[in-house]
Order: C-alpha cells, then structure tokens, then sequence
C-alpha cells in the first residue's frame, strides 16, 4: 500500500491559464478503461523535456526529441497499456502515425505533437484502438481535467499522483501543476517514468532545457524503486506564458531561481510519489548521504544502499539489520572510502562509527526506528561538503506478486 | 527449492592428500548446530586466494591477506553464526585471538592459520564460545571428512556444495576437490562468499596467485543472486603438492593449463550449485552475452540482465516477458551500442532482432522455454569477438521471505 500517500483532492490541482486535458477510453488493455490522455497548449507555448537514456528507447521517445527540436508544441497525447517500446521501424511508423491524427483533428503539424507510451515493452502499438479514441478525448478538453488525467496515465500505481504549487514570479502569482506515473522500472536516468509540469510563467525557450534538466535532476532522478531504467521514461516541463509575469531571459536572474524553486517543489513533491507508490512499498526510505568528496560519490552510496535488495527486505520485516546498510556502502564502488572514519544514522539514532556498531547503539534504538513509515537514513562521510539524497521504498512479497503477475 | 542441485553422495568428494578436516558444534546461532570447521594442511602445502572487495571488509578477510603474505598456511578455521564484519578493532582482535587459539593447539604460529567468518554482519564474535569448541574439531580431523565440512559451512544454503574431478597433469593423476557456501548476497566482485578448493598437485608459490585469480574469474566472479557484494567473500586455493607430478613452474606449461582446466571445473561446478541454491530459487539462468566488442561490455551487459529484479521476477512467474530483457540490455551503460542489429535468443527462440521482436516469435515458442527449470538468456552483439557469461537465479516470494526473516 503506498505509504503516506492519496490521491489528491481534485481542487487542490490548480488550473494552469492556457493547458486544458482531454480523457478518452480506446480499450487498448481493457474495454472501458481510460487510457487516453490529451494536452492541450496554447499558442506560444514552451515545452522542454528529458527523457531515458536507455538504449532500447520507445518510438515515441524518439519521435519527442525530434518534434521537440522542432520547437512549436501544441499538443502532448498519452496512452496507457502498451510501451510501444523495442518495436523497431514499424513502432515508430505507429508513433508517429497517432501524431497525425492529432494533429488534424486539433489543425497543427504532426511535428507539434509529442507522444508518450507507458505499459507492456515488445508488443506493437494497436493504433486501430487509438486513432478511433482521439475525438473523444478532443470533446473533452478541460482547463481543470488535471485529476482524470492523473488517474488516466496510470500503470501499476495504486494512487494517482499531482501536485499544484503558486509562487510570486517577476512580481505575478504564477502557478505550476504536474501530474506523474510510475512505480515500478523506475530507476531514472535523466527523468523518470512519465512527468508533466505545466506553468503559465513566461520564460525564454532558451532556458527551457536547463531548467527541465535543473529540475529533473534534484527530483525525478533521485528515485529508485528497483534499480530498472525503463525504456520510456520522459518527463516534459511545459510552460504557456499566460502568468503576465516579465518573460525570464537568464538564469542568473532572481526570477528564473524563484520559478525554478516551484517547478522543483511540485517536481519532488510527484518524485517522492512514486517511492511512496512504489510496487508492493510499505515504507518510504529517504537515503541522505553527506559530506562527501563530491555529489558523484554521495549519490552512488546512496543508491548503493537504495538499491540493495537485501536492505529493503529488512526496511519490510522493520529489522534493523544495519549490517546489510554498511555493506552496501562498503561496495558502492567509492574504492578509497575509509570505513572507519565515517557514521551511519537510522533516523536521529548513530548505528555505527569507527568501522563498527556504535556504543552507545542498542537493538531497541534501531527497532523503534523501523518501526515508523517514513525513515531516513543519513551517511555522513567526513571528507567533504558535497551531499546527495535518494528517496526508495522497501521490497515486500506484494513487489514480487505485482511483477510476476503483471503480463500473465 | 535448489534447482536441479541435490547433496552430493559423500562418496564423490575424494579426499586430497595431505588435507584433514574436522568439526564441531560451539553453539554460536543455534545450540549443538555444526558451526566450526577445520582444515589442516600438511606442511609445505601452498595456500592461496582472493576476496571481496567490499570496503567494509571483515575481520577476518583482512587477517586472511596479512597471514596468506606470511607464506606457510597450515590450518583454516570457519566458523558460521556470525560474520565478524562492521566490528572494528575489537573484530581484529578476536579473529586474532582465534588463529591463536588454533595455533596453540596444532602447534604452529598464529600467522599459518586462516579465519574465516559467515552469518550476521554488525555482531561481536562470540569468542567465548568458539575457543572451547576448537579441540573437538582438531580431534575430529580426517581425510575424508569433505561432506561433513560441506555442511558445517552453510548458513542460508539448502543444499550442502561440493565437487571433485581427477585429472591427469605431468602424467601423474592429481585429484581436485572443493566446497563452498553461498545462496544470498551473491554478487561477487573478486571472489565469492566461502569457496575452498584443494588439490594434491605440485605447483610453485609464485603461480599460486595468478591460478586462483584466473580460476575466480571464470567461476565465482560470474554469479550473482541479488546484486549485494559480502563483506566476506572470500575464495582459497590449496596445493599440498604429494600427486607426485613435477613441480609446476610456469604458466605457459601445458601442465598448468591442465591443472587449471580441473580446478576451474570444480569452482565453475561450485559457483553454479550457489546460482542454482540461490535464495528462494525456482529456475536457475544462464546469460551468455557473445560477439561483443570487448569481455567488459559484455559482462556489463549479462550483470544487467542477471541483476534486474524485473527480470528475475518473469522468469519466477515463467512468463516470456521479454521487453524486460530488453530494457535491461538497453540501460546496461554500453552507451555506444546499436540496438538494432543485436539478436536475443531465450533458449533455442530467436526473440527479437532488429530493434524489435522477431518476425519469427510466438508466445507458445517464448512460454515453452520458460516451463523449464534450466534456461539459457542469449545476447549476440554482432560486434566483436568478446564473450561473457553469468549465472544466477529467479526472485520469487521466498527471496523476500528468507530475507524479512532471516535475523528476526
């Protein structure tokens, strides 16, 4: 069961002035489940994107980065139920073929269509289903249809996940939405599963990619649930310019930190989610690994230890086997790392310092700990200033029930 | 359940001449549990190894390289029940103290005896308990007493691991015989849990190192179960040199190509049973990754597939899931690699070619190789010369359970 995590109150995701969303079912997995999702922008929209750096990446990651460099985004459609992944040529034909239906029901170029998969990997994309689904989704365009189409990109997610944020930008109240799926395969590499962040600042399409970049780096690639880089992670930042703020023209300037701030915010706030969510999760780990040489190897401890199969089976039985957590540090690849000059916390308790279990660490200490629902782990490394966090979930019987049962 | 993996008939393991072992119970986890072995080597014996690489290495590892340096090994003492690892000074002292303790009784300095731990990690070694449980060991010693040792060296393995070959080198028969322990935190990285393997043959010191080096490469350095590197690992070579064949003095004789052929056998035989009694194992996987660029990619490749859970969690359900084969070897790190002109064979099934799933492949093909217990992951990269091969094991609820179980 996700751990400290519901679906949104509906009104808490705030309409963002120039995106409306479209819901429609093409029964692509199941007869009647909505799995069509459609976004709308404005005209003079901005839209930037990361996406997977997995080399058996789906058509329509490919085709994103090509209609991205293109540069007039006008609409985003998104299926559930099939990857459209390791489908070769005929994939990207589908893909690119959904694009046009789009783009003549909606009267824009295919190239201003971004399109987004998320299901079963190897299995070619069933556009007769699809195509026959878009005016459907057309019919329903909505300024405040950010809640169905949370639940209508979902996979194996129990909750739906968004986040809405206002902040003052340029002097504007700027808002900032996003909706997010994902909660297995996820082991991001530059974004994760799939992520849309909608803003209706303005700012210079220049700046778009640093800033989704900025952003999906303190956020969706601090995740891990299993350690599985998916082929169709993309995670899009959009922004309409409809706020009335200043159009935001360099990075230096106290506007762009103060969007980049709130983007950031909705964009972890979606990240945790997923851990929260993660398959069969009954705890939230939050790794946090500090004063290191470098992020670089903070970040690899930490994932070491958010990674490790054998520490979150304990983090699920709530046994403080912490012996497993310095194992894991003990192999992250950091080869000069000095065990013995390091500490090791579980929650506010000091576990281990000197090479070895704390003295003043008792097994109730750690026991109280596991206990909770949200736990930190801090590794402090004495040998620098840099720092990383990484947020997982525990593995349960239900992660494994969940994965052997998925396709069969 | 231990795949295609029984005990080995107490009569197949041949004893080696000039190697006595012996037993005994010290009660470390469990009461009158077999917890402490001993083996002795005859003098002028060589002793050789190679072990984790871990940072958070045991005890007893660091003293095994400092004694190993000293030259004239006699003894090696095991105990299971606890891992002496994240114990700091005062676990250096112990392990000291038990070397010691065996010296005193056999006669011999502290520095001809090995140590060797297993079981919790974070925990003090319960000295106390071990140093009266030694002379019943020592009075226990004999040559055939391979079986008996087997199993006092298991801790989460169900099956007791042991192998033997006969061969001829220099025209004399030398006998190789082996033992080893390891179903969980099996991803050894320099060698594996606890592997021990001896022959009668003669071979010079020098040539030690580099044959148990070149043997853990090709054995216990191409199994995984769950990714997690022990801080224990460790892989010992003994050679009593009374076969009565010449010396062995180079590594370009044919004699030491024969004698590594046997050794090899026997540790690959080894390496395998800990696969195939992987924690919780249904299906034991061979992934042979051929034709690639260098031996590093391809092993990169094969580690990615034989470490994902999503992976491991298909082949427990026996479903042909096979787009998850793919995303592993897409985000594997061969950043370079072209996914369209590599070929995946699951079994004798060509799966998928050119990007996508071959044109050839049905499901009844895909599921018909997963109803079997024994299965062969295929990767041809048509690029090279190089090849790679890893061996491991399904994830099934009883990884988990195990796991969340195995200290509360």
């Amino acid at each position: 069961m996700p751990v400290n995590l519901t679906t949104p109150d509906p009104a808490s995701l705030l309409p963002v002035a120039g995106v409306r969303l479209g819901i429609a079912s093409a029964g692509i997995k199941k007869p009647g489940r909505r799995d069509i999702t459609l976004i709308e922008l404005a005209p003079g929209s901005r839209a930037a994107g990361v996406f997977t750096q997995n080399r058996f990446c789906a058509a329509p990651v490919t085709l994103c980065k090509q209609h991205l460099a293109h540069g007039h985004i006008r609409a985003l459609v998104i299926n559930t139920g099939n990857a459209n992944a390791g489908t070769g040529e005929e994939g990207l034909r589908r893909a690119h073929q959904t694009c046009e239906a789009v783009a003549q029901l909606m009267g824009c170029a295919a190239e201003s269509v971004l399109p987004f998969s998320t299901g079963v990997i190897l299995e070619p994309l069933p556009v007769d289903k699809i195509l026959p689904a878009l005016p459907a989704a057309l019919a329903d365009l909505a300024p405040d249809h950010w809640p169905e189409a949370a639940h209508a990109i979902m996979t194996t997610d129990i909750v739906a996940k968004g986040a809405s944020r206002e902040a003052l930008v340029g002097g504007k109240t700027v808002t900032v939405t996003g909706i997010a799926k994902g909660s297995g395969m996820i082991h991001p590499n530059m974004a994760t599963m799939l992520g849309y962040v909608a803003t209706d600042a303005a700012i210079a399409p220049a700046l778009m990619q640093q800033l989704v970049k900025e952003v999906a780096d303190i956020s969706f690639n601090c995740v891990t649930v299993d350690g599985d880089t998916s082929t169709n992670d993309s995670f899009i930042l959009i922004a309409t310019g409809q706020a009335g703020n200043n159009e935001i023209t360099a990075t230096a300037s106290p506007d762009y930190a103060a969007l980049k701030a709130v983007v950031s915010a909705v964009a972890i706030e979606l990240a945790q989610a997923m851990a929260r969510d993660g398959e069969g999760a009954t705890k939230f780990i939050t790794v946090a690994v500090e004063s290191g040489r470098d992020h670089a190897e903070c970040k690899q401890i930490a994932y070491a230890i958010a990674r490790s199969p054998l520490v979150k089976t304990a983090f699920f039985a709530s046994d403080p086997n912490l012996g497993r957590i310095l194992a894991a540090i003990g192999y992250a690849g950091v080869t000069d790392l000095d065990v013995t000059t390091l500490q090791v916390y579980l929650g506010d308790v000091l576990v281990a310092e000197k090479g070895g279990r704390a003295a003043s660490y008792t097994e109730a200490q750690g026991a109280a700990v596991m206990q909770q629902a949200d736990i930190t782990v801090r590794v402090i490394l004495n040998r620098g200033d840099a720092a990383a966090t990484v947020w997982t979930c525990d593995f349960s019987y239900d992660y494994v029930k969940i994965n052997a049962e998925y396709r069969t």
